[in-house]
């Protein structure tokens, strides 16, 4: 299978799982365990670094996401794949419970760039407007 | 300056020159002279590889473009920054005269993601939908 089939593959299943508000299924079942977020950067008032590697860690950032975010919507992009990487982009509606925005519902829109390796994810990087 | 202090002020500038429509000037100003372009795929009927790598051959690609691309309406997003990436997406209403397209107005739509080194663009990966 060439690079860009199975990084489809992984792109279709990961929409699927997503789409369904499954983002925890998508890290288990398509993560590699050595896989990384790289954020733009460290966010204010986040116990967690720029980068964050390894599936267990990435696992236990998501977990403390699912407790302190109230999602009210959210909308996945349809993947758009070249050779061993796609970017989907995603909008939501959320009110945090913890951090510098607590209690304000307010947008988030983000484009996250995925690699693929060995048929795994293996980094997610995103790309967001860090302006106020 | 750090990686993404550089990568902002490529980006903005370049981001600047194609909001005019000065795609061109971009590429003769901020390209390294080994950048490279990264399609999706080669596309049917046109004369260029899915790799396009050199300065002199991106120029000579666009200047086939300019020549048989008619752009009616351009838009250019704002750049998001990673380190020493940036994304930016494109929106083009054209109608091109040559190629299985040719006399047809369409809609075009891409995200490209740009790679900064030494201050200049090295590479530029595009993702758009293969979909009829």
């Amino acid at each position: 299978m060439s690079n860009a089939a199975a990084t489809q593959r992984i792109a279709e299943r990961f929409y699927e799982l997503c789409s369904a508000g499954k983002f925890d299924d998508a890290m288990q079942e398509l993560y590699a365990d050595d896989a990384r977020h790289v954020e733009v950067m460290e966010m204010p008032g986040s116990p967690y670094k720029r980068i964050t590697a390894g599936k267990p860690e990435l696992l236990r950032m998501s977990e403390h996401w699912n407790r302190t975010t109230t999602v009210h919507s959210s909308w996945v992009g349809r993947p758009l794949v070249n050779d061993d990487q796609f970017l989907i982009e995603f909008k939501m509606e959320v009110t945090a419970s913890e951090g510098p925005m607590a209690g304000q519902r307010m947008p988030l829109a983000e484009h996250a760039l995925y690699t693929v390796k060995n048929g795994r994810i293996s980094e997610a990087r995103f790309f967001y407007s860090c302006e106020k």
